[in-house]
């Protein structure tokens, strides 16, 4: 019995049917290729990558390094998920016995304690001993919280430090597994750390940048082209960024016009190119940060100019009452998978852990359409999980059934985890002293 | 819905629920203690562990080195197979792009060949060019062969020579994937290669022996059981050997009787040490080769000095022709899995691919007895597949559940496996000239 799979409701699929074509026909080159670059920069940890698949083009447009949701991913695939967590932490810390996972501090958001659950669940089936460290400031002691949606217990420990290691209790742990992406800035307690802290620090949204990831993105996009003899573009939203942005003071507007003009006819330029009969347009986001927060679309420099004051409100806003202070334009790139009656509009995310694809799921929301940003708030999300993995294809199927399609989105969103690997490398490389792991 | 699973039949199950319930609760240990070995001692790129289930005792009676059963592991391991193969291939030569698989000679064995048909299905899949070099002496052209079972098509191509490379046509392979066993010797054609070689071509049943093998395991078992503070003989077949028999012409008579009377005794003390109310057995076989046969079993060392013409002439009989002229005398372990209304006696067998378990399946025989040999010529075949993998427990269930039942058959295969590492590090030490891969 598999579980339904959106079916793209645009007529115009031909590129992106010679695309899965062509992975198809050139996996094996593909796969080598990536075990080179794997050789060459370390995989993150783990990731997760927000796709979108206009039918016509087929790219990434978020990749987090601390990913919440694995609770939504297939049961089936348990196993590759304790697979690739044992190659990971063996080829960053090979001597780790226990392990401390340093959560966000939400304890409200039911769906995110219920992933937080499986990476405990995870882990341990890895074989290692793991507990779960908090920093609520307001955590004095050990909790235990009943998980409304599992009936899992979920026991939450304050964090604690002696000297330059951390610990919850009496239990010393060999490695530091962060599923906090630190937007409020580094916290003391985890500073100069002896034990390996994984993902390193300097990856948390206080400091990262999406324009420097889709940067290095643009560049592992280019070489995959080469190596395929294809265009990037399909593979890669075009972006533009600006430094310093005030949305209430409209400081930084005509940047951020000139910025919008500019990304609209390059993407005009693009679909007139292919033949692709539909209309450009951007998404300006936070710079920083993810959660959805801070996201407008635009389809003119019009819809900039006369930003009302609502819309300038919403885009001030950030998660953890982070200021806005830089922005990036991305190109808008359409969702026409579509699944049941009412036409749910579904966005594939992939989920790897090291070089390991382990699965995906979509985000379907019936309330909006295949332009929108669908990690907004208030949204309906429901997450479907692939049945199929995503690691490979099956030369038995089309290049559009569900393994292939899967492996489609699995090989891109690989291209972002690389880019994400090329980020990490760079960021270690200026802060050489820092002992983090990969 | 699961497949169904055999039940103990035994009341002295004691023992082994005590195992299990340590392997469960020391499983962060033991896979702790698993890392340090596989970093001091690289696994064996494939094996397959036969072992026995006697309730009170849980033991590896069978290690392959060439597996040739992956058509029988349960599909839904796949992704699983995958990504142990691609993380094998990287650890052993990462710049491989094409891989020649070496199969065995039988093209009348339809399950054999099915095996291979998965092997290739399985390389593709893990993203490597994969063709398939037939030994073969009497095949001059590539030959198409229709599966009956499957219904696939397996091409086999003349395995071809230029210098210190084979090849395939035009297809220069990076490495060479034997899963032929070399019983006969090893072929003129595969004598220093400049391509790895996996595994060695020392790792042939031409120079191989089970009791090398069944003494390193002796070792293994003993630090396990230091680290769980057990009795090794718990997972540890006790065996004895004798180097030169001639069953034809009853050489070496007297040391078989010797070692049948050692042996036997040796597992008595063990019975009445723990309260075990069976009477003990040895098994006879050939110290080369498997496919079971020249196997016999012996409850007292009359059965040796009693062996009839047909028994002697069976004991003499060996694959692809081979004499036999080494023995192993092992511990007999009974068979307690029984299946369904007929009561099938059940043989677990556990895949293991690089450090990693992928699964596994039960031979099943209705008609032969809980002691005897479930893989002679001549039985009933038939493959349950697992359907939990074996890596790992699951702390929400019972000891003897079925994930933590078959936990346990991960762990001592995968003790099995670190013994074979062993083995094969020892190998080549003996030939360190050789450039062969793990």
């Amino acid at each position: 019995m598999h579980t339904p799979v959106p079916r793209l409701t645009t007529a115009q699929t031909g590129p992106l049917l010679k695309l899965e074509s062509l992975l198809l026909q050139r996996s094996a080159d593909i796969e080598a290729w990536f075990r080179t670059q794997w050789l060459k920069t370390a995989p993150p940890f783990y990731s997760s990558v927000d796709l979108r698949n206009a039918g016509f083009k087929l790219a990434p447009v978020d990749t987090n390094l601390f990913p919440g949701g694995f609770n939504n991913l297939n049961p089936a695939f348990e196993p590759l998920c304790v697979q690739a967590l044992q190659t990971a932490i063996q080829r960053i810390c090979p001597k780790a016995r226990r392990i401390l996972l340093v959560p966000e501090n939400h304890t409200r958001n039911r769906f995110y304690l219920e992933n937080v659950a499986t990476l405990v669940d995870l882990i341990g089936k890895a074989g290692f001993h793991v507990r779960v460290g908090s920093l609520l400031p307001d955590l004095q002691a050990p909790t235990d919280l009943r998980l409304e949606i599992s009936g899992r217990t979920l026991r939450l420990e304050p964090l604690q430090r002696t000297g330059d290691r951390v610990h919850v209790g009496d239990f010393d742990p060999c490695a530091v597994l962060l599923n906090n992406d630190l937007s409020a800035g580094i916290p003391e307690i985890l500073r100069g750390l002896k034990q390996d802290v994984i993902p390193p620090l300097s990856l948390g949204w206080h400091a990262r940048q999406k324009s420097n990831h889709f940067g290095f993105y643009r560049e592992v996009a280019k070489e995959f082209g080469h190596l395929l003899g294809i265009d990037p573009w399909f593979v890669d939203p075009l972006f533009r960024n600006c430094g310093q942005i005030n949305f209430q003071r409209r400081e930084g507007q005509e940047c951020l016009e000139a910025n919008v003009a500019l990304l609209l006819e390059d993407i005009a330029a693009k679909y007139k190119e292919y033949g692709i009969q539909e209309q450009p347009f951007v998404i300006v986001k936070s710079d920083a940060g993810t959660y959805g927060m801070a996201v407008m679309t635009a389809r003119s420099v019009d819809d900039i100019r006369n930003m009302n004051r609502r819309t300038r409100t919403h885009m001030s806003s950030a998660k953890e009452g982070r200021e806005v202070t830089g922005a990036i334009i991305q190109e808008g790139v359409y969702t026409f998978e579509k699944l049941g009656p009412d036409g749910a509009t579904a966005e594939p995310v992939v989920y790897m852990i090291d070089q390991f694809v382990v699965g995906g799921f979509y985000r379907l929301n019936s309330q909006r359409g295949n332009q929108e940003n669908l990690n907004a708030p208030g949204m309906r999300f429901e997450p479907l999980a692939f049945d199929n993995c995503c690691s490979h294809p099956d030369p038995a199927c089309g290049p559009d059934d569900r393994p292939n399609r899967f492996y489609a989105y699995g090989v891109v969103a690989r291209l972002a985890a690389l880019a994400a690997a090329r980020e990490i490398e760079a960021a270690r490389a200026l802060a050489p002293s820092a002992p983090q792991a990969a």
